[in-house]
């Protein structure tokens, strides 16, 4: 008999990431989209085809796991909100389902992305784990004593949208706050902090990119610190001591035994981390903080599907 | 046969208040003691004496429940941490139950009002519910699924010291952060804003209380801004909206039903409330911010002692 497999896809802020996921956790036949900017029906469009381009190469897989960016009904399955994507009161599940004629699972993509790290990545052994998730945004995931977390409907968990900063810069998208997490850690805040650098200080290697006309994006900040340029690093360094407030919070709040970070800019690793760690070591509770270990996500920027996998394994991908 | 009762005992930051508790939840002998200042021993024995009092008063108590203001070790009972009292390290309940020769259940002094609050109190019938009391510092208790969380070992929800304001005013007792929610909205940050409104402002009630003599303290603010004095009532404005930021971080991260906000502060009523509720509304997300109502607590300075007894009825006051 040959093993079980289903259809993993995270479908996240920017672009979506899918594959067939064995019970193992092996990866194969991997799809990638990035989404054309369109509307609903697009959204939509673009995960049936990854789907069914999945499905192409893996005609036995059972179910399909998806996370997506969204404050995810746990009942329904359905999208009730999200600051990424056209996805507001959605009944995303059972479209999906209609669509795809499989069972369909859905949570939110930071959710599975903690769950992947939390079975078979960087928190394994812990009961208590929060993920991180910094990319365009920042996704939040918990496992309480060994759960995830999903609030009275299924909306919590939505840690980048935790104010720091309370006079702080606007946050993106849908989201009406300002001073969140995400405003000053995420992907797009390295982005702009990059350009505010690269403006004040013209010798920097920043500058002469932007000079040379390439956009100021947080992977090339982060390409350019890990290169040696002062100016680059100083963002990182700055940047990752807001990540540190935003996880001395959560080292207030829940206490967890592991911090994962993960998504697109934990590609600037420990520039990011070292600084974060040393602001909770420095204000964050005791014994709390002394407990914690504050980590990079061990799949990369495969958690979200390998969770999303997960989940249709856990659920039933008959 | 008379029906089973337990003793109760808040020992909060400033003050203790105790009780007899019946499984009805009637309180009988209350017992109240004000911290003489002092160290470790004098606190210790306040809290013991506390408890004979109310015993002497009804010696068929079987068991005790204490709140303290600690991060409280779950599976020993022991402070790993106060903030607001000399009790870190201490192995209380076995102290405790040394002392008293009864058995004696332990818990975070905000953990124990949320359960009362939840059980019988402003949050009866809803599932997941979020407490903040609200006094010298703010403590947090979280009800998941309808049961405390508590974190890995039982250093979780101290809501009370999440960030609002990275750069903002340093927080108090042993807590090394700034900005803290703690710092920005407790009771001792209403009497903080209250004296700077009284030097600004010298037609105000408030700077009358303070040429007199009095010192400007949160339950004196609370008490001008009831009787109409304008300056006072812009300090609980503006600090209900402090409170507001920290509680729409609440409903983001938690997706409560309900958040109670209890301890002395409370007093403001919705002077207090109303700022707080309308920038949830203005900044937390959708629908998260809809399902959540914002409520005082049902059982004001007594839910802590109430909750201590619940502790001990529920794990066995034999």
């Amino acid at each position: 008999m040959s093993p079980r497999r289903v259809i993993g896809i995270d479908a996240g802020g920017t672009k979506l990431v899918g594959g067939v996921v064995d019970e193992g956790l092996g990866v194969r036949h991997r799809v990638h989209r990035l989404w054309r900017g369109g509307d609903r029906g697009e959204v939509l469009d673009v995960i049936v085809e990854a789907v069914e381009e999945a499905r192409a190469a893996a005609p036995d897989a059972a179910s399909v796991g998806i996370g997506i960016p969204s404050l995810v009904e746990r009942e329904t399955g359905a999208s009730m909100f999200s600051t990424h994507l056209p996805l507001e009161g959605v009944p995303f599940r059972d479209l999906m389902r209609e669509r795809l004629g499989l069972p369909v699972y859905v949570d939110n993509d930071a959710n599975v992305a903690a769950l992947a790290e939390f079975r078979a990545g960087a928190a394994q052994g812990a009961r208590h784990v929060v993920m991180l998730t910094l990319g365009t945004g920042i996704g939040g995931g918990v496992i309480v004593d060994g759960r995830l977390y999903r609030g009275a409907r299924g909306g919590g968990a939505e840690l980048g949208h935790m104010v720091i900063d309370e006079d702080g810069p606007p946050c993106q998208g849908a989201c009406p706050n300002r001073g969140c997490l995400e405003a000053m850690a995420s992907g797009t805040a390295i982005g702009r902090e990059g350009a505010a650098a690269a403006a004040r200080e013209p010798e920097s290697a920043l500058a002469r990119e932007l000079r040379e006309g390439r956009e100021i994006t947080g992977a090339l900040v982060t390409e350019l610190a890990h290169d040696g340029d002062a100016a680059a690093r100083d963002v990182l360094e700055r940047v990752g001591g807001h990540l540190g407030v935003g996880i001395a919070n959560i080292v207030n709040v829940f206490e967890p035994e592991v911090v994962v970070v993960g998504g697109g800019a934990i590609a600037g690793g420990d520039l990011l981390l070292e600084p974060a760690r040393a602001v909770v070591a420095e204000r964050a509770l005791p014994p709390s903080r002394d407990l914690v270990r504050i980590v990079p996500a061990h799949f990369g920027g495969e958690a979200g599907m390998v969770g999303a996998a997960l989940l249709a394994l856990d659920e039933g991908g008959v």
